[in-house]
């Protein structure tokens, strides 16, 4: 059954828009995706809205009759509303015309079978929801294991994380740890450990990739902190010969995955 | 010879406020460059502000007092000004303490020689500010020759992406083009021009990338026109293997640079 919503008060509306606060993703563990294409990203990969909201004067759609369908089959809530509630749950202008809530998908490094793919890759304090977003898309279009954060990153869910993921966050294991829970976590990983290190000599392209590899990032400001540079097997630096000392993360990242998975 | 300024009708703020717009941009061959690191970046690479503007209750810095005299050196203005139209300048309420105006560096396909450098980048109708700041910052990074913006792309000089060069705009020639022009200066390119095309068959990694090379990516959207695939020795596809079908084009990009470049 659809709902027609055009008041800003309605509580299921105020609850939605509650989600751009991290607070409230993590008490609820449900996060916000905008726009049709990821909501159909998400359907495909088996995960239906809990809640699906598009605008009453959306163009008729195949896909969104499509995803109104599988949100109603799944038991979720499905509401119409005004262009004014959309603007307010996207707080932008030009909203998409089409969002949805979705359970977040809670993974622990306990649930992460090391043999279970030739390259992982984990964060270490990543601070930009647009890095971290395209770091999962990257990591899902080169078919790597999955994504661990470790000690105080971004989180995964912001809409500006989701929305650089463009669907990629429903594909592969996005996994929170302290840093103690990843040193403790650490003497699984038998291949090789690689962390990139602006401090390194070894080219990242000739460093041992054994398998399972883990590669190894640091936050956008200084990198690797000492304790996790020191835990890794090897650490690598990609070469720059001209005048930028340093690379933005997910570029960096992307080319480190290209290089440890030998694609 | 510092000048206080306070009022918000003062031509020069005027003026300044007006370039974050394309237009006047391109009028007045200028360009908005915020925060200190990118004006030493500048200074260092021989580039003097037209403008340099800082807040009256900005800490005293040594790289302040440095931009000031160097500023005043080359004939350009200092304002001091009030923290209200540092917000209005820089359209944030947390801003920059420290803006600058500078001349844009005009370059035309004329100015380059291919020889001169063994790998080189051309962007096709590139749309997102963010991604082409990256690119060019990448681009310095790797020591490469400059960026080619083939078509209508997003303007290099948008305070956007001159955010995202980190101080790279100042580096390395940046030259538009008509699809035209480009098809016409062709010929000159006598080493490996090289695209990258989702549906191409031959993996970027193994490509022949006789110097010079150039690398030539499409836009975000649908990657490259059919003429100017066309016109590549060579296209090339990264291969992707997991779910998504994409990556973001200055991931992309970088992954190519950094194959090319066979660094």
């Amino acid at each position: 059954m659809i709902k027609q919503v055009t008041s800003l008060t309605n509580q299921t509306v105020k609850d939605i828009r509650a989600l751009h606060m991290r607070k409230e993703r993590e008490a609820t563990g449900q996060f916000l995706a905008e726009g049709l294409k990821i909501i159909i990203d998400a359907l495909d990969q088996g995960f239906a809205p809990q809640i699906l909201v598009y605008g009453k004067d959306t163009d008729y759609h195949p896909l969104l009759k499509r995803a109104i369908d599988e949100t109603i089959k799944s038991d979720g809530e499905v509401l119409e509303v005004t262009r004014e509630i959309l603007e307010k749950i996207s707080r932008k202008d030009n909203p998409q015309m089409v969002v949805a809530v979705f359970a977040q998908i809670a993974k622990s490094l306990s649930d992460i079978d090391p043999a279970s793919n030739d390259v992982w890759v984990a964060l270490e304090q990543i601070r930009d929801p647009g890095n971290l977003g395209t770091i999962i898309r990257t990591a899902d279009a080169a078919g790597i294991g999955g994504v661990i954060l470790i000690g105080d990153c971004v989180d995964p869910f912001s809409v500006e994380t989701v929305r650089a993921t463009m669907g990629s966050i429903f594909a592969l294991p996005v996994v929170k740890c302290t840093r103690e829970a990843f040193l403790a976590d650490r003497k699984r990983w038998t291949g090789s450990v690689v962390g990139t290190l602006l401090t390194a000599t070894h080219n990242h392209r000739t460093a041992p990739y054994a398998r399972p590899t883990l590669i190894v990032m640091g936050t956008e400001q200084s990198g690797l902190t000492p304790e996790i540079a020191a835990t890794c097997d090897t650490n690598v630096k990609i070469p720059m010969k001209g005048r930028a000392d340093s690379l933005n993360l997910s570029v960096a990242t992307g080319i480190m995955i290209y290089a440890a998975a030998g694609l």
